[in-house]
């Protein structure tokens, strides 16, 4: 077998990279659990007329045959029993409340962090498996809004747990689609859906090609198209961004429930973020990705220097996540793309592991005959949590030492020798970035706490 | 959408089973990260032509194909650019290791947890979504035999720290190739496969319908298969194993370089064995399985109590793990397969988590207008490590204490009342278990140390 090369859109990390992820859906998942997120996983896959109900996300889908089974089975039109892979943890969580609505105790607040797969060209470059870290919170009938100012302010923790290993600051903007839909419809704007497609356009073609495109495909005229541009200009981290905003529906005498309604949510929002995470939550208007399927509050999110990378965690509110015909399921949530902020950090050079290993020590073996005394060595510093290998083969001392420096483990343990009379000399550690070596017991010696584990920091 | 059902063969767990299953997780990849064993993950699909180059597996695979891909396209037997899902973890760790093999210190050893995928006939009843726990040694070259010693050590490490949540205790069975395979040849058979496929039926079929299928299937004599009988019923966890072994080799007078090296190895795996994990490990010369593509130590795991539900982790050792040509890779290790033994620790009822939620403390709302207060407590609980959610409506007491109940939360927190002068009274704390409530302060209340988490304990 010829030397593999990598599947382009999948992904792999060295075992240092690794590190990196495990640290980061660590730290994740123990914000998730400190306000009270279950943590649950579902299943690879789902039905496949359940992946196709949102007709957009259809040519995104990995189809699974069994190789055994007729191809031909496949290939008909009956979707009945074929199976397709999650392309996000949306749809299976949707799928599970519904399954298991009758053991849960909603509003029920879970996390998810699982890969999930897109049938992406490979040409685009994209990545066509990856892992999300999701949070939502569903209830049965009804959700308070205040789990929309909550949810994001939780993410904003989760992230702001990475600064310290060099993650950058992330800014999350919001909007809100009943400020949106209120405000066109005010100005007597119908296509909704059209507006905002067209808003959605304007960090690419700019503020004269939209209002054109506004006036050409939703109808508007150019006052109209006026309005939602400079609906999309507002934004701020404070009250004053909803004052604007009456201001702005007053000047074309707009007024619209719908909107004043869409405003005390966003207000009650960027209030409680200038509170407790500020200057992170910034009311952003031109917000109009996912408004489309989103009903209340949606989000995204950049990283402070890097936002041309686009947005690594977003969401928002649906009033329908599910229903089984009796009940209906309203959600909110959001999800972050761990392996495009991963490849991020790692691509860019922004964070490091301290080591590719866990080990902290490798002991030396003497001798073939005397590898047992080595194992009890190790035996003797794992049992007190220290991570410990012992070294492959009775080589020459400095061959070992090259091998445990290759490999990133800072100490190497030598077992006393063995004297004449039988009696075992003192052990002696060795700190082989500092060549500093002392004698040791392995029932009391410990490494100093950042040498303990493998830890991931700032790579400057 | 009606209730959905569950997919047979893709097991799914509530919150509480997924603590169970997240406990096992965590605790196996500590003991692998305490022996340097690195963690690492693959891409979940691998070239079909790779998947099945061991024909046996064939049949178990599932193919992808992207929705909008040419259906006709997949049918061909021309596999070029056809992906399938990973079967095994052992696979794609052999094309990991050859595609950065540049970037690797050898001995590699690693650990790797994931899903695997099978495309079992839904009728068997099986898994066709489960996750595995890999740990594996491989070598640039050459391997030392004492590998094969310490990685069935570090598994029964491993699954004895389960022991604690209620695991039974584990038997890991020990056989050799070579001392099956130079036994065999020694006796003038040289089928070594057929006969280790007969030998393999023996706790289905029994000793005499074995001994006819090798005289019908191998061409062995009636002594000749006696022989292979009295060989496979031979086990024990000392060295009186290998005493036996050699005895009735000399009774048949077979000779055997390559049973006196198997038996020279097997024996310092029983004797190792004996001395870091007394009684669990057991030679086993009845073992066959995977003996046809393991080239020296072979391994298999049973609950004890629970022989029934078959290996729970196996392994062996492989000559060839990869190869591109210029470097053999030899390796050995073993495979936990969590999701069968997670499945009979809730399905037997042995396990149990404390609660389904992380959290510790509901905090109480006594009116939306304050909610701003019991966010506030929450913030100075979790700012000290303790797991925390806010009850979800202003609702009755009584209401939210049962709220707090349904989800297995031990503490209800009452911010205090704010009297007719605007000072705010002391907040209290109530274990609804007992009753009991009384005054705390959030900077510095915390619970005691088993409410603090959700644990995992043996159900009785």
């Amino acid at each position: 077998m010829a030397r593999p090369t990598p599947l382009s859109g999948f992904p792999e990390w060295l075992p240092d990279g690794r590190i990196v992820e495990q640290h980061v859906l660590d730290a994740l998942r123990r914000t998730f659990e400190l306000h009270g997120f279950a943590g649950i996983e579902t299943r690879a896959v789902e039905p496949l007329d359940q992946l196709l109900r949102k007709g957009e996300t259809s040519k995104e889908v990995y189809v699974l045959r069994r190789l055994q089974e007729d191809p031909a089975a496949s290939a008909e039109d009956d979707r009945a029993g074929q199976l397709g892979l999650h392309f996000d943890l949306t749809v299976p969580f949707a799928r599970y409340v519904l399954e298991n609505s009758g053991h849960l105790a909603f509003p029920f607040q879970r996390y998810q962090i699982q890969k999930v797969w897109r049938g992406e060209r490979p040409q685009d470059g994209r990545f066509r498996e990856f892992t999300q870290a999701d949070i939502d919170v569903v209830g049965a009938g009804a959700l308070p809004y205040h789990y929309e100012v909550e949810l994001p302010l939780v993410m904003a923790e989760a992230l702001g747990s990475l600064r310290d290993i060099g993650v950058p600051p992330v800014r999350i903007l919001v909007n809100n689609r009943k400020v949106a839909e209120g405000f066109y419809r005010g100005l007597g704007l119908e296509d909704v859906e059209g507006v905002l497609r067209s808003i959605d356009k304007l960090d690419k073609i700019g503020a004269d090609a939209v209002a054109a495109l506004l006036v050409a495909e939703t109808g508007a005229t150019e006052e109209q198209a006026r309005a939602c541009l400079e609906l999309a200009a507002i934004s701020g981290s404070d009250d004053s961004v909803i004052t604007r905003v009456r201001e702005l529906a007053a000047s074309h005498s707009v007024t619209s429930e719908l909107l004043d309604e869409g405003l005390e949510e966003l207000g009650a929002l960027v209030r409680a973020a200038a509170e407790r995470a500020p200057g992170v939550v910034v009311a952003d208007l031109k917000i109009a990705r996912g408004l489309d399927y989103y009903t209340g509050s949606v989000y995204e999110t950049v990283l402070v220097g890097h936002e041309q990378l686009g947005s690594i965690c977003s969401g928002g509110r649906y009033d329908t996540l599910a229903s089984d015909g009796a009940t209906t399921y309203p959600g909110v949530g959001l999800s972050i793309g761990v392996t495009r902020l991963v490849s991020r950090l790692l691509g860019a050079g922004l964070v490091r592991a301290t080591r590719p290993v866990p080990s902290a020590v490798l002991v030396a073996v003497t001798s073939e005959e005397t590898r047992a005394e080595s194992d009890a060595v190790a035996r003797s510093l794992r049992s007190r949590g220290i991570p410990v290998e012992v070294a492959p083969a009775a080589a020459k001392f400095g061959k070992q030492i090259r091998h445990a420096d290759r490999r990133g483990i800072p100490f190497v343990w030598f077992p006393g020798a063995v004297g004449e009379d039988g009696a075992r000399g003192a052990d002696q550690v060795k700190d082989i970035r500092s060549g500093e070596q002392q004698d040791a017991d392995a029932a009391t010696w410990e490494p100093s706490a950042v040498d303990w584990w493998p830890r991931v920091t700032p790579a400057v």
